[in-house]
């Protein structure tokens, strides 16, 4: 039987996100359902299933996406889990922000690896 | 013997960036000759060649944030080439394009095919 | 019976962008046709069609947007045409582009009644 | 006799953004007075009280215009309570940020709803 | 007696851009002639005149500005004229925009370049 | 014997962003080390020490550019004290943040503002 794109959006949000992205949807229930909706069917229904990217690659590619639009620290913060939980190493995600510099120059950098601190930090003490 | 960064960048963008390359650079000689030494010193001398990410994952994240910037539509060409050069296949860079929608919305990624449906063209009667 | 998502957000399309919207469409065929239909399943299929705003409160609320972001000339251009079809006057799209001005500067709202110049124009000929 | 534009301005400002516009201005007094003098004059003397769209309009068009500016959660604070205090429903200002989610991509949008989140029930204390 | 805000502005506004300047505010003449107006009043009526700050060094900021906004080239053009009539070198100006690297990434500096470099042709021919 | 870039930019940073610029490096030290001796050899060893714009004029630039990226709070801080440290005064950095105001609208304004107030106060406590 065919899953819905709701299933299947929820099925990898949680892989990808995790508690992080289980959290954002929650927050959303009472002042904005719909929205959480369209973020599990669309944006992990639809796109993130999707064939030609690995799912390493898709969430390379959101932390740039969210790096470079800039005051998106909250969404950062919720990839840079995805990333780890996909498993780039944090190695990898560093690297990735460096690649930025030329294009977005330094002050976007400096606030992602500042949000990537505080998430390999707390990350570490979950996982070790 | 050492390479210096501009040799080392030189190779770098050639390899690339390609011909797109070389004209930006050309471009800046009688006005700005000193952006173009930067472009080749910082961007690739010492940010391209880093060990961490393979040059397709570079070329993924560059594109990734040219089109979430906007505005940056000359760029977008020459890293779409970029991309094409270092053996990203058409299809993965329309993927990847399309991986942005949830964080950046439709209009920038329809700028970005616009881009990448020219270069495709052009890309394909030059080595076709 | 019931009209599937891309049903709905075709006939959408079709009342609020016209020819400009199906343009847009066509032009994706050939390289980027998931694109395509997304933005007809979600944009036009989901998110017009939603009770809550009026049609015309929705276009404002685009061009709104649009003119923000900066860099969407072409989607201004599609959607300064989609207000006008849904009965929004260029009088009031001009007075919505100057509420703009305290909140995104004057270079922006300057390139968005740059755009809706000429879309009054063809759409003057079109229609009278 | 005839009001000046600081005078316009002033009932404006008190009226759209009450208690909110009013911190605003007087947390410029010491350190950018013009600042705020502007701020009255020329967004809320000159712009808002223009004829051809109605106050309702105007806010809906500077939420939509903040949202997709990004990182200007303070003023989305201050214009959230303008919609409220002009009549808009929390459903009809959640509304019109779904209707953003094509043009901007989802993280402005959660932004924005999360802001709205503590000015509801801020906003339900003070008046219920 | 004094002089109005409009006349002010009018002033600034051909002694700072010039033949750019008027086309800009004669080219809204139709379309939006109150936003030509604002710009008189507002952008060279009240914030250009003001102390504190040289005209140059006014340019310096205008320019700076519309280079980080990105996808404002046809206000840079107006103002990268509007420096140089106000006596700032084309090397000045092409050293602010290498100041913005660090702040911008490399692809808004080319943009900003490029437009100088078919404005200061341009000028070549008009003054030399 | 010649300086390394290295060590024209440590001296750079030191003269420009005193205690702030270094805890910026110090913050990088275990996360991302390699971010932080590129903003020294990159930034501070190449383009502050060219000549061609004084160092105020540079710093006018920074805080122009980085009032207008938005998002860049931290980033303003610390060059909002290298304004102060390289003798630009409150006023005149007041005074660059109103010329803004017709290139970004108010939102961006009010913003730095707010940080400079912060910045202006604690540094009267240092300094004073």
């Amino acid at each position: 039987m065919n899953q819905t794109r709701y299933e299947i959006g929820t099925e990898q949000l949680k892989k990808i996100d995790g508690v992080g992205g289980e959290k954002v949807i929650e927050s959303l229930k009472e002042i904005a359902p719909d929205l959480g909706k369209y973020i599990i069917e669309f944006a992990f229904g639809d796109i993130y299933p999707r064939e030609g990217l690995s799912l390493q690659e898709r969430e390379l590619i959101t932390i740039t996406s969210l790096l470079t639009a800039g005051g998106c620290e909250p969404q950062l913060d919720v990839h840079i889990n995805g990333a780890l939980n996909v498993g780039i190493t944090p190695e990898k995600i560093i690297e990735a922000f460096i690649q930025c510099i030329p294009y977005t120059g330094f002050p976007k950098v400096l606030n992602a690896v500042n949000v990537a601190k505080h998430v390999f930090a707390a990350y570490e003490k979950t996982v070790g």
